[in-house]
C-alpha cells in the first residue's frame, strides 16, 4: 500500500504557509507501518490539480488530499476529482442541512456559497465534519482510492484518525499486509556525517537488501549529526526487538570509532542531556559568554525547570566587562588564559558550583591577531580549571551557533569523566 | 518558465523534519516573478527520485532539486541525474581539491567517502559550493534544465542567490520575458495581521484587479507582520516608481491607524533597528535579562559590528544574582521595581550609556503570584528611568521569544522619541 500525499492550495507554493499537514500524515502513516513515497504541493488550479491527482494515481495506491475544500471561489478539490473519477457533482442534502444547523447554532445566517461544500463526486461517500463545515470524501478508483479533507489542520487530524486510517488499514489488511515501523535518532556531536557513514559502514553495507531494517544519517547543521534507525516489524514488539538489536550494534561501532559523541536520542537536545545531568548531581552552572553573547544561556534557559540548576550568566562583550566584571587579568582576551579566568570568575560572582566560559573571534574581522573560528572554552569544576582550544568553520551565525554547543559538549564529556 | 521543486530525502516523507528548503524557495522564486506550479517530496530509493524528476521534467520548464547530496551511501541524487540525462558520471578533480582543501584547513583527515561529492554527470556544469563540501549542479536536457543543491539550508540559500536564480532570469530574458518584478517588505511589531489589513483595506480593494501592483500579509510569528508589496513592472525604473508610489500610500495608512510600528524593510531585523539608532548617537547599552535568558544579547551580537554600542548583559535567571549582582532590592523580582532596578544595575556594572531589562514569568508555572505570560521592561536612558508592563500570550518559548523583541522595540522607541 503506497500512500501519496497531495497538499492543494496556492500558498503553499508561494512559501507563505509551511506545509505542516504533509509532515504531520507522513509522520502517522510510517509510525503505522503504511509507506508515503511521494508528496506533492499543487496550486489552486483546476487542470494542474486534475494533473497532480493523475501523476500520484499513476504511482500510488492511495491519495490524501489535503485543502480546497472550502466554500470560496479558489477551493476546487471537489470539481478535480470528479473530472479524475469522470463522474458528475451531486449536491448531498444532507450535509445541506448539517451546514445550515452549524450556522443556526452559531446564530449566523449562512452565505449561500457554502452550499458549495455540499457537492459530491457521484458514488464518494462522505466523511462527516465534526470541528467545521467542509465534509471529507472517499472516492474510490477501482483498486485505488483518493481521501480528499479539509487543509485546516486540526479538522484533518480529526478525520484522518477517525476515518482514514481505519480505512488504509483495513485494506493493507485484505492486502495480507500487517507490519509496524518504528525508528529511534541518535543524536550526535563531534563526528563528521562522512566519518559516521564511515564508521557505521559495514552495518550500512549489510542492510542494503534487508527490507527490514534502514540506516539514515540526517546533517542537523549548527545541532550536529542524526543517525535514524528505522525497523519494520511484524508487530510492535517485533519491530522493537529489530530496532533494539541494531541501536546496540550501531553505538558500538560509533563509539569504538569516536568515543562519546552520541549526547542523545530522539528529541533530545544538548541542553537537555546538562539538565540531566547537573539536576541528578545536585549541581549549578555559572556562565561568561562573549562571542556567543548570551546563546548558551538563551538555549538553557529554553528548558523547563532551568532554575534549579542554571544561576545566570554575564555576557562580557566588551572587553572591560571581562576585565572589571569578572576579574580577568588585562591583556588580550581571546586566548586559554582569558578563558580560564573567564570561568573562575562566572562561577564566583553568580555563586554557582561550576563556572562555564566562551571567548573567540565570531569575524568577520580578526581580533588579537586570531582568526575567526578561534574559540576558547574555559571550564572550572571542582577544583580543576581547564580549557579547551578549539578552530570552528563557517560565518559568524555559525562560528556562534557551534561555539555554545561545543562548549556545552566540553561540559557535558567533563560531568560524564567524573561521574 | 515554470519551475518545479524537488526535495529529496526519506525523513521529509516521514516527517521528521519539516520541509523548509520549498517554502523559502517557494517565496523567492514568487518574489523574482518566476512561478512555481508543483513541489514533491521523495525519498532516499533510486527509482522513485528518477520517476520524481521525469514527472517533473514532462510538466516544467526547469527543476530545483534539494538534498541527496552529501557523502554518504543515501545521497544518490547524483546518480539518479546522470541517469535521467542519460550519461555516466565523471569524477571532477578540481572539485576533490577543493574538498582535499577544505579538510585539511581543519586539520581533519578526509574520509575517501567525500571523494562521491566530486563525481558530476557528464556534461553538467558545477555550482562551486562556498560553505561546506558538496557542490551543486546546473544540468541542461534540451531546453530544459535541472538544478541540484544540497538540502542544508544555508547552502542552498546561497546556491540560488548565487547560481540559480541569475540563470533562471538569464533563461527568462532569453524566452522574451521582459517584465521586471520588484518588491520591498514593511516589516511591523505590533499590530495583528487582521487590523493591518482593516488598514490598509481600500488600497486593497482597489488592487483586486490590478495586475501589477499586489499586497500580501505574511505573519511571521516572533518577528511580528510583514506587509510584502510587488510591482511589476516594463523596466526597473517602471517597477520602482510603481513600488514606490505604492509603498508611500501603504506607510500613510498604517502610520495613521498605528502610529510608528514599522521598524524596518526587507532583511532588516529589530536588532538592526537598534544598532543604526545606537551607533548613529555613539550611544553604548548593557542589558539584564531574567526571563529572556541572554536571547536579547544574543539577537544584538548577531549583528557585526556590535563591539561599537554593544558591552554586555547579565543573564540574571536566579533571584540571588538579581540582588547580588544587579543589586536589585530583596523582594519580588517579577515587577515594575525590580524591571527598574535591574535596567539601573546593568547601566551601572556594565558602564553602558542606557541599561535595558525583562523581568518576567515565561511559565509553565507562575511566579510571585504572576501568570505566564506577565512581563516588565526597565529602562534606563539619560536622565529617565521607566518601566512598560506587558502581557503575552503562547508556550514558554513564545513567550520569551515575544519578550525579546517587544523589549528591543521599547527602546527603539524611545530612542525616536528622544531623537
Amino acid at each position: 500500500m503506497r500512500v501519496e500525499i497531495v497538499a492543494v492550495g496556492t500558498e503553499l507554493l508561494l512559501g507563505q504557509i509551511p506545509d505542516t499537514n504533509s509532515q504531520w500524515l507522513g509522520e502517522h502513516l510510517a509510525a503505522n507501518g503504511i509507506a508515503s513515497q511521494f508528496h506533492q504541493h499543487v496550486g489552486d488550479n483546476h487542470q494542474r490539480i486534475v494533473l497532480a491527482f493523475r501523476t500520484a494515481l499513476a504511482r500510488s495506491d492511495a491519495l490524501i488530499v489535503c485543502g480546497g475544500l472550502g466554500p470560496t471561489q479558489d477551493d476546487i478539490t471537489r470539481a478535480a476529482l470528479a473530472e479524475v473519477m469522470n463522474v458528475p457533482l451531486d449536491r448531498d442534502e444532507t450535509i445541506v442541512e448539517a451546514i445550515r444547523a452549524m450556522f443556526g447554532a452559531r446564530g449566523r445566517t449562512m452565505p449561500e456559497n457554502n452550499l458549495l461544500q455540499a457537492d459530491v463526486p457521484r458514488g464518494a461517500s462522505v466523511i462527516p465534519q465534526t470541528r467545521g463545515t467542509a465534509p471529507g470524501l472517499i472516492c474510490s478508483l477501482g483498486r485505488k482510492v483518493i481521501y480528499a479533507v479539509p487543509g485546516v489542520p486540526y479538522e484533518m487530524t480529526d478525520m484522518f484518525e477517525r476515518a482514514i486510517l481505519p480505512d488504509l488499514v483495513a485494506r493493507q489488511r485484505a492486502d495480507g499486509t500487517t507490519s509496524v515501523i518504528t525508528s529511534r535518532v541518535l543524536r550526535t556531536w563531534g563526528a563528521s556525517e562522512s566519518g559516521l557513514a564511515e564508521a557505521v559502514g559495514e552495518r550500512f553495507e549489510a542492510l542494503a537488501n534487508d527490507d527490514r531494517v534502514t540506516i539514515a544519517f540526517l546533517a542537523s547543521g549548527i545541532e550536529g549529526i542524526k543517525v535514524r534507525l528505522t525497523a519494520r516489524g511484524d508487530d510492535h514488539a517485533h519491530a522493537a526487538a529489530l530496532l533494539a538489536d541494531e541501536e546496540r550494534r550501531i553505538r558500538t561501532l560509533i563509539v569504538e570509532k569516536f568515543g562519546d559523541i552520541i549526547f542523545g536520542v530522539d528529541g533530545e537536545s544538548m541542553e537537555d542531556a546538562i539538565a540531566t545531568r547537573l539536576k541528578g548531581r545536585g549541581l549549578t552552572l555559572g556562565l561568561a559568554e562573549s562571542l556567543t553573547g548570551g546563546l548558551i544561556a538563551s538555549r538553557l534557559v529554553g528548558v523547563p525547570g532551568a532554575s534549579a540548576w542554571f544561576r545566570g550568566g554575564v555576557v562580557s562583550y566588551a572587553s572591560e566587562v571581562k576585565f572589571d566584571l569578572l576579574h580577568v587579568p588585562r591583556g588580550p582576551v581571546v586566548s586559554a588564559e582569558a578563558a580560564e579566568a573567564m570561568a573562575t570568575g562566572a562561577r564566583s560572582v553568580l555563586g554557582a558550583d561550576i563556572g562555564l566560559s566562551v571567548t573567540g573571534v565570531a569575524g568577520p574581522d580578526e581580533q588579537d591577531g586570531q582568526a575567526p573560528g578561534t574559540v576558547f572554552v574555559g571550564l572550572s569544576l571542582g577544583d580543576r580549571l581547564e580549557h579547551t582550544a578549539l578552530r570552528l568553520p563557517g560565518d559568524r551565525p555559525r562560528i556562534r551557533a557551534y561555539s555554545a554547543i561545543s562548549a556545552l559538549d566540553v561540559l557535558r564529556r567533563a560531568l560524564d569523566r567524573d561521574a
